[in-house]
């Protein structure tokens, strides 16, 4: 099968790098446009970007020239998917653009997350919710639109809520989470700031947990969604870990549950045909009995960074259980989401057609 | 004033280590005594201890010889007070004897501090408990006793609460740590486990928690503690920080305060006349109005690490409100504290007198 | 073609767990017997070991049951290939009895690596060494043996040495490392005496990687090994790394060389044919022309963990170049090492024949 | 006494802030007068500076107001001695313009560092040298003048070598570094960087540190400084330490000398009288005996940050002799290396007088 042609918008950040890497290999697409600020535009992407992963960057796109980051610019040569890893500002002004150009945005920034008529998804968790792209009137304008995937510290929670959601209901919950520094970008969070210790403030990330769960866990209702009631309470905190964001949990369900029927729930969930989508991990949710598990160092790469780890379920004096989870940030977090993402949209026929 | 005799039992350890940096310039209090495992016993203290802290050994204890960890070693020379910085097992048999030999045993240890006629006291937090050492039954033999201070996490979060429950009552609340290896003493928590890692497990911690926050919020009858019946959630992490346990908190009153009146109740919380007792710190609970703070590279030291840092005090979503706080795990949490309680006893005329 | 049964003695450990990993795919070796002290044997591996690899244990492994670490209680079931990962004083005591029981023991100890019939070889810098094993008396007796690779310090220097040496010679040099935590194994360097710290002092290491490197840069004079004469003077540190041994080298050479020369030798070093040995890496020494690089924690994985990266070549004022490598120490650095010897033996026909 | 007024160039970075610190109970310097760069003047220093050290921000200096960095904007409130921590650049610049305003401009900056007649100073090592300042042009023209220490990574070093030096003579050295994070200030080194890795580059630092040793033991010859001959070469390292500079070091000495001597050398090294100058440290070199010291976490903060701590004296295999040297790299590596420099000045009577 040839693959189809894919752009990066924001490629020499921490997450425009995750989508190099993932995309390299890339059975469906392959990167043929890359694009960021001014600063980087016109030099090859070895010398624009600081490459921050423990792979080696890819020669091929090495030698790449990183284009700027209008669809003006880009001409006949503009791909007609474009993956974004912008910053909240940038993404504003650009996303809208590309979508008007004619291109599917699939986007890892915050900035239209919370849009009514754009999709916030994660495939395992509300894939139905694809279909709001519909609503958008750039799709009808332009064949365009924008579709966006959660927050880093979201996305492993709804993974991990989502089975309970469905069989006994949510009606409330407590997550403490501690993040690692990739979160940040790059340069992002400052040495003296972290080492041997710990931040307890990250901008939004509280605002932005609470709002966006309620998003991911409500119900499609045909041209709108419906968002979840629970209560959603965080605390979210920096840690002096590289990748992988842990997160403690106390929850309340509507119905009660014994703890076989929650470990069940989780064991059982298999939302997706994995054989179906390439970034698709076999098990989104992996329960580990390990009594000090799951932990960043040992399990932040589970399902090629694309699962999220529980453990220690255990009764809650004060809701009905907790649990600790795991997920990796920039992949299943950031560039995994948006490419599954793809996967699901390209499945579906959703993706916009090149030009003949 | 001549300063009285006091002994450290678990002398090389990490919070014995504490023990002896604390008492070196202590107005009240000598070390005249220090015991250890038969591994140090005979040794002098600078060849038993693998010392750890950022200040130097104190010349003087250096030189000292370890003796062996029990009264009967010690015949004439046994000071009456006895900080006891000993692992739990060892705890529950050589407490006993030291109190049975006519010694206050000031212990940092878990082993009775749920034992109903023994203190667990803050004595900002329940001075008063520890009237409960008349109770035990060794004091009438031997005039010895055991007072006892809670486990390092507790510690400041009580010191934040009490002044929460005296005006408004406390309903329940959740806390989450990130504690800090110090707590887990030498050689403690493996390089392997920690770094760029967080374990989201400490055994018996978040049981130790929920029920000394509940003693030491309890009342003082005349003959016995009534616990607290508020409910408490504990998740207990152990992050990569060397000194400093950082707690996320929301928590439900029972009686509905504003921003202001929790600020000031924190502000106005001043239960000890600091003048009097050396180890007590200005104020016990010290509110930040920084957005990022309290952090344990910045804040652990705050009252030379007596005080509790707040922070971040926000409403809750499922509660009513929401706060970090921080404090120092072997000083504020261990011998600081133990120190403390010692200088309560001694201002209220309850440690033994030596033999003439 | 059928897999070789081989076993590994001090399977638990940290050098241990890396050979389980590195076995688990191995296309010549299969593991059908691991050893432990006494206080794992009877149990599963699941239960013996903790597991602190970012790869899940391989399952088949996970429910063997480890075995007592002599070749009587193995019997019949003993393979004739041994990998060993034991302290110094246990392999000093059982590496022998194995190979008197007729294996060849791939060894990792430092025990036997300066005996003058035991090779102490890294295939890419001085195979030839391996028909040493030949001078064993054991090896007559029994067609056992015992086959060593360097310390985790040494072995990346060497790599790096070794086209320096043929070309041009090497007069004397200094090497200051800054060595990971997972080399001192499991539990190890207490978090205590690392985090946010340099420990300069690790027992033994300066005078191992001082005698080693002489060994491997020695001649094989058809009997015994002529040790290479150069001065080597190391510094040994420790720092808050999980894997990975960064070191900085000032070289003197025999024959001047230009910049250019000293990096064609390092690119030209291709001693092994790589398709025929499957850990061996495609290019054992790779230079990086970043001048910040390399790193541990970007560079540790080059060639699956079995390459050196070198960079920074530059002169030196008192000798004639600098440069810094890094090499993963227990990977290339120990088990790798090991395995790697194994194939090379494989290859050559020095492995003992299974009992028909 | 009265304090005399001083001001703080770059108050708001890392070094600026421990002048903040360290003169706050300063006996004879009292802080009159801050300035930062456009983007914080006029601005309280509390909202200014974004404050990272463990101590708090001192109450008085918080709400100074920032001035504009030019002595023009000052007029008459200039003090007229001027602690400067600016970049080198903006040094380059400003510090002349202070000298010409007539101000002692005391710099930790680079910039004029090996300029000829601007004195590069320790005062345990060189104090002589400050004569130098007498040669300064606009000394004569305004009375000011520009007074430097050295880099944090050289300050620790030559203390240590100042003693053999003395009585030895150095022929060679070979310095191999692991330095703090501190020491490229805020946000300085990202965390993504650092963490759980070594960075083995530091932009300039190796040749910082091999010409400044050359001036700092040079011989002043009345007029101009002829530097020490000996050959160094350093090998410089970033390591995830907050504060403390580590520096591995092999030395030749022109005269050979025992253990005994060497060790005798550091233990009479009392160059400056303690009493006469507060920031001087009563023992400007510690030898310590412990096999594994120095250490950052443990030492760096002897003498109050002012003292170099020595250990693991031992022979080279290739020059003499090997040890390690730790240092506080922004207490005695720079603003505690600056206020000594003044503290001599003004002993000397070389302090420009305030207008009458």
């Amino acid at each position: 099968m040839e693959r189809r042609r894919v752009g990066i918008l924001g490629a020499t950040g921490t997450v425009g790098q995750r989508f190099v890497q993932l995309l390299e290999r890339h059975p469906w697409f392959e990167v043929a446009w890359l694009a960021a600020s001014d600063r980087s535009a016109g030099k090859t992407y070895r010398e624009a970007c600081a490459w921050k992963l423990d792979t080696p960057m890819p020669q091929r796109v090495a030698e790449m020239v990183v284009q700027p980051n209008t669809p003006a610019a880009a001409g006949g040569a503009l791909p007609k998917i474009i993956f974004a890893a912008l910053d909240t500002d940038i993404a504003r002004e650009l996303e809208p653009q590309f979508a008007a150009a004619g291109c599917a945005v699939i986007s890892n920034s915050s900035a239209f997350r919370m849009t009514a008529d754009v999709p916030l998804v994660v495939p395992e968790v509300n894939g139905d919710h694809l279909s709001l792209l519909e609503s958008q009137e750039v799709r009808r304008a332009s064949g365009g639109y924008i579709v966006t995937n959660p927050n880093c510290s979201a996305i492993g929670l709804v993974l991990a809520l989502k089975p309970l959601e469905q069989r006994f209901g949510i009606e409330s919950l407590f997550v403490s989470t501690m993040q690692a520094v990739s979160g940040a970008g790059y340069p992002g969070v400052p040495s003296l700031d972290i080492l041997g210790n710990v931040v307890p403030f990250i901008r939004n990330e509280e605002e932005k947990m609470q709002e966006e769960v309620g998003k991911l866990l409500g119900r499609y209702t045909g041209s709108a969604v419906d968002p979840l009631s629970a209560k959603v309470s965080a605390h979210c905190n920096r840690v002096a870990v590289i990748d992988g964001h842990t997160e403690c949990v106390s929850i309340k369900l509507k119905t009660p549950a014994t703890r076989d029927e929650v470990l069940e729930a989780w064991r059982s969930f298999r939302p997706l045909d994995g054989k179906q989508f390439p970034s698709a991990p076999d098990t989104p949710v992996i329960y580990t009995d390990a009594p000090d598990r799951p932990q960043p160092r040992l399990d932040v790469n589970a399902g090629n960074g694309m699962s999220t780890t529980v453990g220690r379920l255990r009764p809650c004096t004060l809701l009905d259980w907790k649990f600790v989870l795991l997920s990796h940030n920039t992949l299943r977090g950031a560039a995994g989401a948006a490419v599954l993402n793809a996967e699901v949209l390209a499945r579906s026929g959703k993706l916009p057609k090149d030009a003949a």
